[in-house]
């Protein structure tokens, strides 16, 4: 019997942009040298289908997304998919992803789902074994539910918030405000959002942060990675980009 | 019995990049107030299935692409796709093409599969009136196959070609070649590849085009369309890209 070739699933959709993104990345962290080389990949992008994440987890909305996210993984098992991720930090809080991975022990078995948490965690670990005090930028449902500050501490890293409720406040606006929002001008970001972001990361620097987590898919169309030396960004839709590569194909990951 | 809400599907991977920015195109196209209100849209990106199309347009290779385009349509019709498009122009070759619609009746005869060099040359008959000449930057597959050159005079419209055969492989370089080429060094594109794409917009004008159709999904990565105002950029991926949401939530395609 042939042995399975990898297939790279993505449930995107939350938001749209965000799953794009992933898609890109995986492109970008490719070693291939045509067309033909690249991984194979199926993105569902379904915004509609999927409830609001934040909504769930803050107790406003009762159904779980994780129904309809099982039911998805169910359908890429089903072309085939071998491997997955969710482009989406909040889609990771406990209870949904708690959830999901029950949920999913019934509807698609033979597909890895990696954690996009898990992995930002221990890239940092790897990649930047020096630093111990690590920045979060996020909405303010991922601060709440302290998405990333557990996984953190049970790695024995220090997570470092934005001073004060006020400064996160303001990042939530840089995210999501209807006018001047990263989500709703994101080609270009608006020189407001993009002050508000500069500014959590000078924040987070001055509490001694030596890394920051871009904890919003948003994040990065506002910060590019590479702009900026210290502290060190570190963008979790690339980290998951590479972890799916690395399930899938590691022989084409880029260094 | 409850209407088929309709869904976007994509077949992409002829480059993977113009897969992801036909994706990032409809997203940017689509009036949406949330991420909720975003298309539903599932992109298929497996390079490694899809045959390279120019070879066989130019008799080198004998496999027609067009038999596992159409395996791919059946994978969308089972996920309820109802509208499709293909981002790649090469793909779009009457060998292919016309061999995709006969498979397409036994495969997937629900979904209404769109044509993106026709959608393109009704774009600019609709949104440029005025326009009689228009330039085409293409690889040397598409000029061969006179892919849109053919279209273009149905429509009572002038193809225009750079000049000299010379300009024709420097351009194909410019979108190929292993070191300098757009595929290879997208992000950023080299000034090299740049400067040759610019050169023969210019070489194009100077032939009296009034608009320039960018007939290769690479070179929308090296010309934005909005930095140049004569002649008029057309790009078939944001064309198709709005085709897809004309047919499916027109009532969401912006002005």
């Amino acid at each position: 019997m042939e042995s399975k070739r990898p297939l790279i699933g993505i449930l995107g959709g939350m938001g749209p942009r965000a799953g794009v993104d992933l898609s890109a990345k995986i492109i970008a962290e490719t070693i291939a040298a045509n067309d033909q080389e690249h991984l194979p990949v199926v993105l569902f992008s379904m915004p509609d289908r999927v409830p609001d994440r934040t909504e769930f987890l803050l107790g406003k909305a009762s159904i779980n997304p994780a129904v309809e996210l099982s039911r998805q993984l169910a359908g890429l098992s089903e072309l085939g998919v071998t491997v997955a991720g969710m482009a989406c930090n909040t889609a990771h809080g406990e209870p949904i992803f708690g959830e999901l991975v029950k949920l999913q022990e019934a509807a698609a078995p033979d597909i890895q789902l990696l954690h996009m948490i898990d992995e930002t965690v221990l890239f940092i670990r790897e990649h930047h074994p020096g630093v111990s005090r690590v920045g979060i930028l996020a909405t303010t449902g991922t601060y709440r539910i302290r998405l990333y500050d557990d996984l953190l501490e049970s790695a024995d890293l220090i997570p470092i918030l934005p001073g004060e409720s006020i400064a996160q406040d303001l990042l939530q606006a840089a995210i999501s405000n209807p006018i001047w929002g990263i989500k709703s001008n994101s080609n270009p970001v608006t020189s407001r959002a993009r002050d508000v972001v500069y500014e959590a990361i000078e924040n987070l620097r001055d509490r001694g942060a030596q890394a920051v987590i871009l904890g919003c898919t948003e994040l990065p169309l506002a910060v590019e990675e590479t702009t900026i030396d210290d502290p060190i960004m570190v963008d979790p839709t690339r980290v998951l980009a590479r972890a799916l590569i690395r399930h899938s194909y590691p022989d084409q990951l880029k260094r």
